[in-house]
């Protein structure tokens, strides 16, 4: 079994400093808690709402900055794997919304976010890669970002490709759902799971940052679909996986996640409407 | 508004006359009461846990069989459509798990099931089209059936085809679902709804034939991924939808549905493993 901990942290706006301190003294707990896979949210080292472009400059860093080397000396003393988003320094004074896969050796991957959301675009420049599956001691860790999770062709992509467990670092804006009801983004990520035999790891955010306001919506999911732990009041949320069981994809002996596919059939997903 | 009405009946296994009998008592009483669009479950007219290939020929038919025309003369009355699961002939002694949507003027659309679910590998030949997307008076209407809802890339590519709603005329085995859920099939429906914006309509049956329970989990879900109705104690579920807001896309002003995909990356979909 693995033992996941989502941190559902509120970063300080612009504040890199602050930040570092935030995200060691949660992966450091978790550690210590006994975790073996950490996710923290979306541009946890930030916060989301820029007001311009030389405010996100800076607080953009490069996977080589120090405060990676702290989560990697920490995930070190537990034999941890530690995924986290971050405001990532581009070329030309370009930002990448990214998060980074780190873990005991220092940084595996760096993914940076495909499908920006709304007035991300006015900040960050797309992702031009396919989101990695990272080979770690606990297991293949796909990476995805919020709303990278609406598109059921990348969470497909990532399942076709060997994921284990989807790690989700996520800042949802608070919209509309019916009491009673479960965040919309979850539900979605319920079914990506269920379709795909994979477990998926969604580490929101909590807060309420320059008067946006924040689902809090961390949700860990079992390879079978089913909602296992979501966040307590101090914004943890913990669940012990086999994430093995997610490499067998046979339903029943004439039926297989993957085997039924019938991809000559899908052809409209390959043209752009 | 569309007024959608799913019926969730219980077919006499294998006996195309009583099912005729059924469907037509349910279809007209279902126009008489304001439906425009009328949703059968899969099989309706033949049952599902056929016990040999003999069984499901001596009730597979085809689509000019008197049975549609019977659909055809209740649905003009009400200048309905009318979607609903059929065992159809096909050739040599083939039989296929398929659906027709019928509206005042006759056949409009007959879609043969892409994944075929577990036995149903031993009985029916996998269909070899895309789901149609048909233009009726109500809107553009795609059929999809059961297991194929499972296949995200099929939901995807009917919504880029241009489908206001999608009917998924279903026979759901009855699954361990936690107390309070709602059946995982029906989760990944909200999701196919919500990440596509487009109605989904799943009509399922009810009873149990030859030991096989079924989950009675018939749901309409709005083009915001919300559910509108469930069936109710008389297995009728009945939703007033404006199907057009599936065709506007537009989630923000720099956010779009479809125009945030990026197809260049989502490649390992076309290869089947």
């Amino acid at each position: 079994m693995t033992v996941v901990i989502c941190r559902q942290l509120a970063p300080v706006m612009a504040d890199l400093a602050a930040n570092r301190e935030l995200t060691c003294a949660a992966v450091g707990e978790s550690i210590d808690a006994g975790a073996q896979l950490v996710i923290l949210p979306e541009l946890i080292t930030s916060g989301y709402v820029f007001e311009s472009m030389d405010e996100a400059r800076s607080v953009a860093i490069t996977p080589d900055h120090e405060l990676f080397a702290d989560w990697a000396a920490l995930a070190a003393k537990g034999s941890a794997v530690v995924i986290g988003g971050f405001c990532e320094t581009g070329p030309g004074g370009t930002v990448y919304n990214s998060a980074a896969v780190v873990d005991g050796s220092g940084v595996l991957a760096v993914y940076r976010k495909l499908h920006l959301w709304d007035t991300e675009k006015n900040f960050f420049t797309p992702g031009s890669a396919v989101p990695p599956v990272v080979e770690t001691q606990h297991g293949r860790i796909g990476v995805i970002i919020c709303y990278d999770l609406e598109f059921p062709e990348l969470t497909r992509s990532v399942a076709l490709r060997g994921a284990d467990l989807l790690a989700v670092p996520t800042n949802w804006p608070l919209i509309y759902c019916p009491e009673g009801e479960r965040a919309p983004e979850v539900q979605v990520g319920i079914a990506a799971a269920r379709v795909n035999r994979m477990s998926i790891a969604c580490c929101d955010r909590v807060g309420t940052e320059r008067g946006q306001e924040w689902t809090g919506g961390t949700t860990i999911i079992s390879e079978s679909g089913w909602v296992v732990a979501t966040a307590d009041e101090a914004g943890i949320a913990r669940a012990d996986l086999d994430l093995t069981l997610a490499r067998d994809k046979v339903l029943t002996p004439l039926a297989h996640v993957f085997g039924d596919r019938r991809p000559e059939f899908y052809g409209a997903l390959t043209a752009k409407d």
